[in-house]
């Protein structure tokens, strides 16, 4: 069993954007970073995307609106930096305090500064495998994750366990795509489908994004597969001073020795969706946003 | 073995649709038939749309540049029918002779207007689960006849042969979506997929959009399967005054004895995607361009 180091390939890949926004003339990249509210998690979030950009020499603007702001008020508030020259990328920190639209807040941002990858037409352009889009960070990361590990999906069954927008639909649409490295023969698995483990277990390759702590157990898994686990699950731990701790959505102790190479949690997903958010942001300085 | 009778499935809806314009106040639903060149399958297609525009009480106007019209020309084109009120859906019939950019000439129709359901916002909005935008007729179609046949998708295993963006992907997504009759399981295979008959053999709906002749055969279906014929493929027949007979892509004499059900080709989706582009026309109708 070989571990997939998230931590150090998100480091290899910020070191290259570091390079390369070193090189590029004139004004940095700029990524507007919007959190409405204090949500913990959420300020742990932007905290580390802002310390990220800063290592590579990307301009970060903060934006706090309080959790009290409108919807109105906060679509001005995109429509402002969809207008302002000086920002590459907008990101709104997800999940939005209720009662916000969450998806009306995505679709309102410029396709061309919509780093995260949220927006309908940039779904739209990984399906149309057109790379003037921007492909959500998470399912990217993993697709780097598993090309610098030497996962070709050719020929390869990829299970995915979870439909979501965020997740499960994108990487099964950019697993599937006709690019080296790609050319999977996809499953989407989701709480609706029967005899799951039957069906895990054809995987070669497994992607957990279910957002459940141990789902995935080691009857679910075949011998010599590999498994990319993006669950980012807190349960109790009362040895920690924060009284949880962090855990995937596959069982690792037991479902690792099975593997050929697999993601822990954390130091597995995690750091390369920060580090694909940084990738987007150069592109969309690079490309410009009018796409 | 039941038969799944598209013609008459489609029939039945250009009659609800036929009620629905008859009700409609005001100026009827037009739809613009774009047709490039004189290739004779599209001639024979669009005259098909035209038909059952006039019989559902759809004005259609027919626009026929010549095969030498340029890009930017039939983009004009494409901005004056997007600009003009009286036109509520734009249908630019595939494939356009080279050297047109297709794909462009889809991005440029309104997404309000795009019926046939093309566009990357339309494709995203699949995706998204968002009934605002327009699903591709074929897919949609297939999706009304595994309804109208009782053919739930939940707790089921939805094997799609291919992967196109105008078939493949877009039934995928919208076999997986969690609306009623949908909530299936799905893998996506192709060209690069490894044990094909494997795969389908797991398929309790196997949906087959590969374009090649018969090449689903009876040991590639497990019993009781329900089948979806998508290909329609010409084989050479002297028996025929055209000289040729349509196919798809099962081999249906052999498949069709092991199926609960199944689609014929000629007469099973083909005649539904007809019936969608009507069905997404009087939408368009009715939603206005503005989405």
């Amino acid at each position: 069993m070989e571990l997939i180091e998230g931590n150090k390939i998100a480091a290899s890949i910020i070191a290259e954007l570091k390079t390369e926004v070193a090189h590029i003339e004139g004004r940095k990249p700029c990524l507007a970073l919007v959190r409405v509210g204090d949500d913990p998690a959420s300020v742990s979030y932007v905290k580390k995307k802002e310390k990220t950009a800063a290592e590579i020499g990307v301009t970060s603007r903060i934006i706090l609106p309080p959790v009290t702001i409108s919807q109105a008020e906060l679509e001005a508030l995109i429509d402002e930096l969809n207008a302002d020259e000086t920002v590459d990328g907008i990101l709104v920190q997800s999940p939005l305090p209720q009662p916000l639209d969450e998806l009306a807040i995505f679709r309102r941002v410029n396709p061309g500064k919509d780093v995260d990858g949220f927006h309908t037409l940039n779904l739209g352009k990984i399906a149309q495998e057109d790379d003037t889009g921007f492909a959500s960070c998470t399912p990217a990361g993993i697709m780097e994750l598993l090309g610098r590990s030497n996962v070709d999906l050719r020929g390869k069954h990829v299970v995915v366990l979870g439909r979501s927008l965020i997740v499960g639909k994108p990487i099964a649409l950019l697993a599937l795509q006709k690019k080296a490295g790609a050319n999977g023969t996809v499953t989407i698995c989701h709480s609706a489908t029967a005899n799951l483990p039957e069906i895990t277990r054809q995987a070669d390759v497994l992607i957990a994004a279910i957002g459940r702590a141990h789902f995935v157990t080691a009857d679910m898994v075949k011998d010599g597969a590999v498994v990319i686990d993006v669950g980012i699950n807190r349960i109790p731990d009362e040895s920690r001073k924060s009284g949880y701790r962090l855990v995937g959505d596959v069982e690792f102790d037991a479902v690792a020795p099975k593997t050929a190479q697999i993601t822990p949690v954390p130091g597995g997903v995690g750091p390369m969706t920060v580090a694909m958010l940084m990738k987007n942001t150069v592109k969309a300085r690079l490309l410009g946003p009018h796409i």
